[in-house]
């Protein structure tokens, strides 16, 4: 069997200008490859991989390897796989099998090439691994001592699986950390949700209304970017305590019935369906712009849009479509509905996949040393405080300790 | 045995005019109040009251009675019962036993005459009530059918008890309801603490570095509110996740003894002892300016400032003194080092107690509703979501609700 | 004739303390303090000064004593003189000429007795010196090299006189400089005026919607202090490029009609009349809270409002009025429409005054370098960059300096 | 002779769509066209018009032809002609003679054929047509009514003409409109800076140290956006009120050589040369972003950091390149050091050239009501007054008039 699956190796050279960039931004990471290379904690351990296979993942795969791992990694995503990513990662001691455009029945290939590591840990993307080591590939599971799944989706997966008592090994849940939601939530959405709306229409941001649906903490983030630019915010939610937060925060706060005749951005991160629909478009002004920042593509109700529209128009870019209503308003949807920051923009920066790697390679860690029962279980908060540590170290930011005086009185009261 | 104990009934117009002030801010009770004078859902309760008798308080006592309840109340403090509010409150159907100044017999004995309206519910402040309930007049306790506590203090005191299997009575911890921690916290000592400082101080906030200790959500409101005031804040921090919020919002962050030498205002929020200390004194600009917006006046250590000061100078108000360091630097204090929003200032506004007190009063009705053991319990959901709608109702302001779709949406995920 | 004209000499111990105080937040003029005490620049000038004598006045009469001068002063309205600072600044080597609620007639001797030092420079405030030395002083004019005057309506008495061809020394007009304007107006009047009302009302302004009539500077100052404070702001203005940068900073732009149903404060800053009035008052909601930053109490038209009412109700303080309108709203004026800042607050801080002073004295020292002929100047813009410079110098912060290459970059273009 | 010079007239139907989006995003210069299209005010007049030809000018030029121009059009620079619109564009009526890439030679002979309309007013860009009508065309000025430039360095050559007494016809400077430099520097810049960086390096502004050099509006934009995305600035001036102004906004304030030590990205808009210089690149930290928003490509010393550097590495994009320092410390510069908002991102939006075209438009209709003697001018404020009324109209924005009392009032002081 061949060590790698590629479909370019001649496309390494960029792979590793790419990897070369995002290392440069990935402090943390950084920091825990500077321990790995001297300690190599991981040495013994084989670690399966899939995540969608680009320049930040590589990065984490290699630093897997350096811990003293054998690794091998596919791509969670047929189409997210970057072939030059790919090739040059394979020169850096990983074994990979990703190319991208792989059909469902390579794709399941690339997987069952991964698995053939018979890992002792796993990184998982939405369960693929763990779906095959309960299935297919069942007999690895007994050498499996965990793993640590990156999404809502395999954590709904994982959860299903432990309620029925199947899960035969132990997983952590990055999703829920404090580094993880709060940063990447917040302050990643928020940029790169703006980034990719500004890029798509250049039109000014500052002086308009735009209308935010959920307060969350994404939501947060893409309504504080917002005034941060210059616009009035107006916050629709369902949650009467979340409404009450983002009305002293200095928003507005109304129905999206009422904030239809208002907005001139409609900006939907509920983690629900249907948020923005026909009532609504009938009733917003001409020219308002309608983009996506929740997970999937049911926030904008782009069904109800395409029936009520009677032409379309193409707009500034590709990723801006405009709907002509039968009354000759048009309304211009991003990126068709999709997520607005990675269909029209680059997604999180590295900095903010820095810390949600760490997270993971700081847990397969934790589950060696602290080896546990199948099931699911949240990132150590001390896994989460050491990345906010190491995060603050690599900024040159050093905090206050407690003293024992203060150890002391916080233990009495 | 006479109705209330009183000492200065004449001023019961002064009291009024407060009441009526502060019942115009108080929208929320307002609503409450509306359903009680129809629904009466307290009839046959018995309450007895220890809290703060000023005029914010004693609106909360007169709506209880309002809905069925006969009422006493005591101040939990000697030095905050205000005379003029509680001979108001007593001309409005409450029994009030409270006077400013009372000596620890007296205040024991208030206590006790509170005590004999035999309460089936409590509303406590520091666990007065519930210390005689659980000694002298144990006898009573049987009759408690529950009650809610305001204070962490308080808090503690029960969960000792509860602990040691002796709470006889279930007590909800209104401390940590959303609409209690989020709002009272961000809100409120945001712009209270700011209110003091400028108070006693009259110098321009904008252009100065003002260091905030501590970035819970009393801290983030401080330096927020600094903020909008144009200042450049630096805080400080021992959570490392804090203290990574602290700086994706916008603010530096270094340890105090950096800090110290950089600050213009230094303000505790931290909830602990001893965080401006003697090197920190040494080392800060002549005029510098300190101010505790924490609990418990230990989070500037005042007897090291005392010890090493060589002289005090009067300061522009009496809330502002001046300690003269030997090499000659004068560093003000405000109030001490007593909570600088209480103490020179005038403590949160009327909207904000309006949100504590109404939880207050729907956590007896949902303790009527929902009868349950002996032990502490948290707010419930749904009586931190009813005052967050209460209060957005009463601002005329409508969110919107999930359609039949969005929850069946949410159900499968 | 006596040295000085006080009430309250033994006062002086109080005077002492607040000037104390002062000085030690006026650092420009305690750097100009420095090289007056070693170069005396102001030797051999009688100074004649009408100001409002109070402590920071009390700060500029003493430093130009101290500058070599022989100085006199009185208040430039009877009700502002401050006896105790009175008392204080005649022990430090000032003529004192003045005392707290002086009838017109001792107020125009007060004024004589000043000009009887036959000044050489003098300070004004609205033109009590001015009108003096061109009418029953005119024989003192001649000696007078120059002057400076602090006050818009002082300013426009000036420009008449120079019109008429009758002014007969030069004056330089402070309120002009950017050292004043943009930073008295934008920063003072920004932080005051919410000290003012928060002070008075104790409500939290957080999720308020603020209308601020006007976005001249001190517009300006209003609207981002009430946005960092958690409000929402709307503007209304006459002027259509000024309505276009309140909308571009986050603002909403709408006419006072519009806003009267929506605001929940009133803040008006035009230099205009009647801008809030009948029309308006019978829109807003119960509970609305009017306030007046602009300089005369015509804004918020009072007398409508009071032939509106059917009755008044107390407020929360003697600074708070509530006027019942026929339909049984209330709507609370504070300070009976005049200036909220200086009302119910503190007026501009030593800070902001410390920059107007510094401008005071240096354009005084200009006059005296550079002599010129009758009529009115600005401050020149040497003397603004100056105060600027040492201001930051006093901060401990250095600027760049154009390189000579730069200079010479910027002379070509 | 032809018509139009064009190269690929078959691009017309791209050029058209451009056209579109950007018209639909251009409502002031919309409310024009309505009047244009009944009133005709430019009917007679020749126009002839040198800018960068794309969708925006298109547009604009399509307006003079709708307001009963006939119009002539070129491009002001070879590279930033497009085929595409110069193609639709004149399938709308316009003369155009323009093509990308066109040789010096060429370009000569598009001014030319421009001119050969015999021109009785122009737009000019950087003083194409005004060179050429005082020189081989002068026999043509004698019919020129006047003109507006539109650039910093057209004005320079038109100032120097006009003190030379050689200019022949009145010219409006349309860069000092209030409506110009307020929006255009502060709003237009801000926002298309950061697009720019953003878009190029995909790293987080929040948390960051952004360094921006030059506080004017531009400068203030940048710094305003900055703090908008969660970063900390400092801010470096030579001039010092401008240098208090940023401390007052709650910025830091320092000289390059002490904030070199800490930025994390630098940005210089100071209208200077050599801001930032060798010895600030010795000073800088790894991985520091230079980024010049400023208009020419002289504010980051380029040559000198080739000259420091040992290797240059490739960046994230095209528009990134690292300069590595002997210690090993990389520098990224964005652009090479040219406007980042240009050249990494789109420049203005259409909004912003809505306000600045208007104001072309606008200012020649005054020239033709307000016939003047050659010289520059600056524009009217009533046309400033104009295209900000006519922007808050395009808003469905209405403000408030004075009323008779107020401007009698106003009349008064």
């Amino acid at each position: 069997m061949p060590e790698h699956t590629l479909k370019f190796p001649e496309l390494a050279p960029s792979g590793h200008h790419k990897m070369n960039w995002v290392t440069g931004h990935m402090p943390i990471l950084g920091q825990i490859r500077r321990r790995y290379e001297k300690d190599k904690p991981l040495l013994g351990q084989r670690i399966a991989i899939s995540l969608h296979l680009e320049a930040k993942t590589a990065v984490l795969a290699e630093l897997l390897h350096i811990g003293g791992a054998d690794v091998a990694i596919t791509s969670s995503n047929p189409l997210t796989a970057q072939d030059d990513v790919a090739a040059a990662l394979s020169e850096r001691g990983v074994q990979v099998h990703a190319f991208r455009g792989a059909s469902d029945q390579e794709f399941d290939q690339l997987h069952q090439r991964v698995l053939d590591i018979e890992p002792t840990l796993i990184i998982d993307d939405g369960g693929e691994l763990t779906e095959r080591l309960h299935g297919s590939r069942s007999a690895l599971a007994a050498q499996v001592l965990g793993g640590a799944e990156e999404t809502t989706t395999g954590v709904l997966r994982l959860k299903a699986l432990a309620r029925q008592g199947r899960l035969t090994y132990p997983m952590i849940l990055v999703n829920d950390a404090d580094m993880k939601h709060l940063f990447d939530n917040r302050y990643g959405t928020g940029q790169s949700t703006w980034d990719g709306i500004i890029r798509s229409t250049n039109l000014v941001v500052a002086g308009k209304t735009v209308v935010v649906a959920g307060y969350g903490w994404c939501g947060r983030g893409v309504a504080d970017r917002a005034r941060g630019l210059g616009a009035r915010v107006i916050v629709t939610e369902v949650n009467p305590v979340r409404a009450n937060e983002a009305l002293m925060d200095g928003h507005q706060v109304m129905t999206m019935e009422q904030a239809a005749l208002l907005g001139d951005y409609f900006i939907t991160v509920t983690g629900n369906t249907g948020v923005v629909r026909q009532e609504h478009f009938n009733a917003m002004k001409d020219g308002a712009i309608l983009a996506n920042a929740g997970h999937f593509d049911v926030e904008v109700d782009v069904r109800a849009l395409k029936q009520l529209a009677v032409a379309t128009r193409p707009g500034r870019s590709s990723e801006v479509t405009g709907y002509e209503m039968p009354d000759g308003r048009v309304l211009w949807l991003l990126a068709e509905g999709r997520l607005v920051n990675l269909a029209a923009g680059d997604g999180h920066p590295a900095e903010i996949m820095d810390l949600t790697f760490a997270l993971q390679a700081l847990s397969l860690e934790d589950l060696l040393e602290h080896p546990r029962e199948a099931g699911v279980y949240p990132v150590s908060p001390a896994v989460d405080a050491w990345v906010a540590s190491i995060r603050l170290q690599s900024l040159g930011i050093t905090i206050d300790e407690l003293t024992p005086e203060q150890t002391a009185y916080l233990g009495q009261s």
